[in-house]
């Protein structure tokens, strides 16, 4: 078998983390997975939401957006619908657990930070690219409360960063783009940390269910592509 | 570790199957999971949604409830609010692909079965016992189309099932309740076919990031629950 | 003429009240009109809304729902359609009204109580049902507030329940069942106190408009049909 | 007992009907009871709702509404809040059903009458006036119709208005208005034909149940009360 | 070229402008540009919107709305469609900044002056006949709030009034009515002070693109437009 | 006088026009006015609305958004309020009018070009920077079509460029930051074809009413501006 992508079944996409992509979030990262475009913001706010206030800790939460035309038939706006889908809403419940999991919310303190992370343009794995890059802006934005000296050291514990696995034409591959993803068997998104500790997953039988030897597969391929990943974030930080 | 429930870590709970709850109903089951109640009708229809008519094909959908005093303290009625929450969606969408994971569309024909499930007492595990409730309402509603002459043959390929396992106090655990989920370190929910191939699988680490092998002792746990779940969906349909 | 269902014209259907049928509210009755089947249940909050906040008194709402396959053919769920009908409002306003012309809001002090009347099978009259159920969940709620001393009288100053009453091919008949209701001339509505004094009355002449001769026969069979209901929510309180 | 308004039990308040109001509608009046004013306007469509297409027959429709500031204190506008109160959506209803009543859809061919009732000025009985005044409209919208040579004799069968009764400070009288309203103990609205038959009656005990004498004198009273618009409605159409 | 109302180029329509037309409001104006009739009111609401809280200053702020048969077929009525367009969204945010440029909102101190314009019969123009109605309306309201002793002087600091003007088979044009406005070039409505200052411009090239020779003329016709109205909001409040 | 921008009075900021930014649409900019950034994007569909049906000609629409932290401080994201801001309404409904300026429906011929104008960045200016990269985003889009053979001649009949111009501490100025829209007190859109035609204007005095004089200024600025922009685009789009 062969990838409509020529990539090797183990092989990410090309990656690229760019920082401060606009000027005005605490952090602003523009994050490609191949042809996958996603701004993710984090925004701080010096309050909590109403069922946290006065408990002395602080928040974390997520919002996703598609632009209508980031895929190839333009969607809906959802704005102008005047709701948010299930798939969104499963998608930006899912990036705010995957933040809250390597922050210490209590020494994050009485604030809340918020990540927009918007696709302008999709090839699949938008979830993946949104999570990872998300991450990296937190560290841009916590950075920016230690450097005004309202943080004294920095809550976050661990970095995290998710990729999806699948099974195409019988064969476990790693970081499906759209093509793979349209006609996989099976498609799976595992979130994880720096350290190598589970943080979620999520799989999905698209078409026969999958057995308990594929579902190995695909998950030490997902390890080993969170631990290049989680590389990446690592130099994106560094410079 | 003695669990709140007083289980053996890989006890389900006491699991009743009640069919023909309803009389309208084509499929109407009340299952119960210990002390979560969730009444599962299944409604045909002979017509597809838009995106389907002309293909020759059926659809099988799901939508989810709570009655407002199902659980602890009263919840917003969501009619009454306007919309439905990330959660209702994210459990009736999970609902959806469970059943269609286990049905051919197309032998099913041009029509839509609709599943309500609706959680009349909640005490932790509402989606798996939905799915596993709405399993043999689908049945029953196929049943009755054989009946009718309307289809010659079960379009039903397999049986599903769902339960949950998670980390509690630091051990595996199997079908968690309400006291245990909310205490709980890792919650996991596991959807599989009688014949024993993974359909879904939702994992969350809701405290400490979970190590493989924790993964590995769930999933032995949760195929064994859902061997017994299958067989008490036969013994429920035999009578 | 004889009735589709066999009664006589001034015969109830078989009632049934179940109390305790679910574990969390404090108030939680299933109510049977024969086929109608409906969960009432009774929550109580220690806070009033706003616009009686700091009046030293309290307040009593309800809300009513369907479950979508509670009827012959499937209906749209309002969580879903994102509104409630006309229909509904109107409904649970009236069971609202009802039960408050039965409790003295002064005496129950800074708190309300909130009604759930949800249908689980529908047959005609579940709005009368309706009323007649939560009453005697009112009944419990405001015992566990005695109980937990949190009141020392009751704020109930009478019973309540409800009743149709219609014209079925020119004779007046008591509680109207679904084939009934369908095919009737008139259909009418009564809620009354145990003491027999009106407390609503709502009738519609759907086909030719009536008559008062015929208002005073229907007025007549409903005293009685409330006066049988008024018995069978004591008898089922009594035990 | 002298009323507020110092009128009679059994009297109305003034009742003035004007037609041709607006310019565009093919039924447009302005009604007022006393300082209640209504425009009322009949717009007739050549089409029917989905439900009933080429069932050969039409449809009547209401829809009400109250300027903002119509009221002693200003409400939010409808419009701005994104949905229709429940009072708004039971009145609407009370008007479509009361016109229905008088009115053969079968004669009235494959068209839709939508009446809109709004309210300008409020002093208590604005739906009264608006079944009481849509009457009138419906006349003008048939007129129009028989004159175009689309309908050759009216479907219209009886005419039809609407009246308010209550019990203010221990006697029953007519026509209440806004500061007899909110203080009465039972407010009672009754809609009648002009040959005397009953289409609606809704009465509510707002403090104090009330007794079948009560129940009688009100209805005495308000069919009086009709007799009386029915012959101002006459009067008004002669001109 | 002659107008389909046989108007001069630079001639009005019938103006008429009537105080007091509702008896509930602090100001309550119906004023007629020719058959364009629309109810004004003014709400006076002792507290200011959130965003204001504690800043000393008052608010001015418009709602607009058309009876759904003020125009010649039937518009959906926006409260049962469940949201404004954005063409009403558009006009009452332009009522509101007019009024707000003739009024001291420091000198009004903290309350809010709600304005309410509701179309009751349409035929081109409404938007400029409401804000020039709106501010008589402002006039009475102040001058109840001055009568009453809640202001000592007035925060009123100029006149305001609105007109359209348009190229009409290829002739600039002033107070376009309906027929004149669905078959013109350009639309233009200048919103203007008593002394002569521009409040508000915006001008549609509905066809082909205007010069800037064009524009000039327009503006000398509202200017002239806009005098003849100030004179006649002065003579309606004089009586 | 000198602007907080350093720029002299009639200076544009630095523009920037970057084609095919995205590869899914048919048309797709990012325009860059200073530190203002939009991505526009045209996407073709092969219909027409409802209400264009058979008429032979096509559509053109506009849908504008701002990503939530595209601002200083975060705004709701609209998708998630359930509605779409009275300020964005007003803007999209401009971006239409404007494009529909300078192209023939007619030779477009059944079928629709929508325009997505996202803000990825703020800083003043957005519905200007969105209109100017609109047109160069429908020039591609129809040069897809003209390749495709879908359309013979281009329907598009001149060029169209927006540029806001105020009064800035009592100086007309060209192109508004935010800083200095924040604190002028005349603002004005301005919409003009390349052939300098004025296709739109929007005039508000924020602070003092202003003269025909200044009016006069700010119409010269803006014609200059446009002029500018025109060119720009004309290089855009040779390259």
């Amino acid at each position: 078998m062969t990838r409509p992508s020529q990539r090797a079944n183990d092989q990410l996409r090309t990656i690229e983390i760019i920082r401060h992509y606009t000027k005005h979030a605490e952090g602003a990262v523009l994050i490609k997975f191949g042809d996958t475009h996603v701004i993710c913001t984090a925004s701080v706010e010096e309050k909590v939401p109403g069922f946290l206030k006065g408990k002395g800790q602080g928040w974390v939460t997520a919002e996703y957006g598609m632009l209508p035309r980031s895929t190839g038939s333009r969607m809906d706006r959802e704005a102008a619908r005047g709701k948010q889908s299930g798939r969104t809403q499963e998608i930006q419940r899912l990036i705010g657990r995957s933040l809250r999991a390597v922050i210490d919310l209590q020494k994050l303190g009485e604030r809340t930070i918020h990540f927009d992370c918007d696709v302008i343009q999709a090839d699949g794995g938008t979830r993946t690219a949104s999570i990872t890059g998300a991450y990296v802006a937190m560290v841009d934005a916590v950075g920016t409360l230690l450097q005004k000296g309202l943080l004294t050291e920095t809550p976050i514990t661990d970095s995290v960063a998710a990729i999806s696995v699948g099974v195409y034409q019988g064969q476990p591959v790693l970081d499906l783009d759209y093509i793979e993803d349209s006609d996989c068997d099976t498609d799976m998104n595992v979130v994880m940390t720096g350290n190598g500790g589970f943080v979620e997953i999520q799989g999905t039988a698209e078409g026969e269910p999958f057995s308990r030897q594929t579902m190995d597969q695909m998950l030490d391929l997902a390890a080993q592509g969170i631990q290049t990943l989680a590389q990446l974030q690592t130099q994106a930080l560094a410079t």
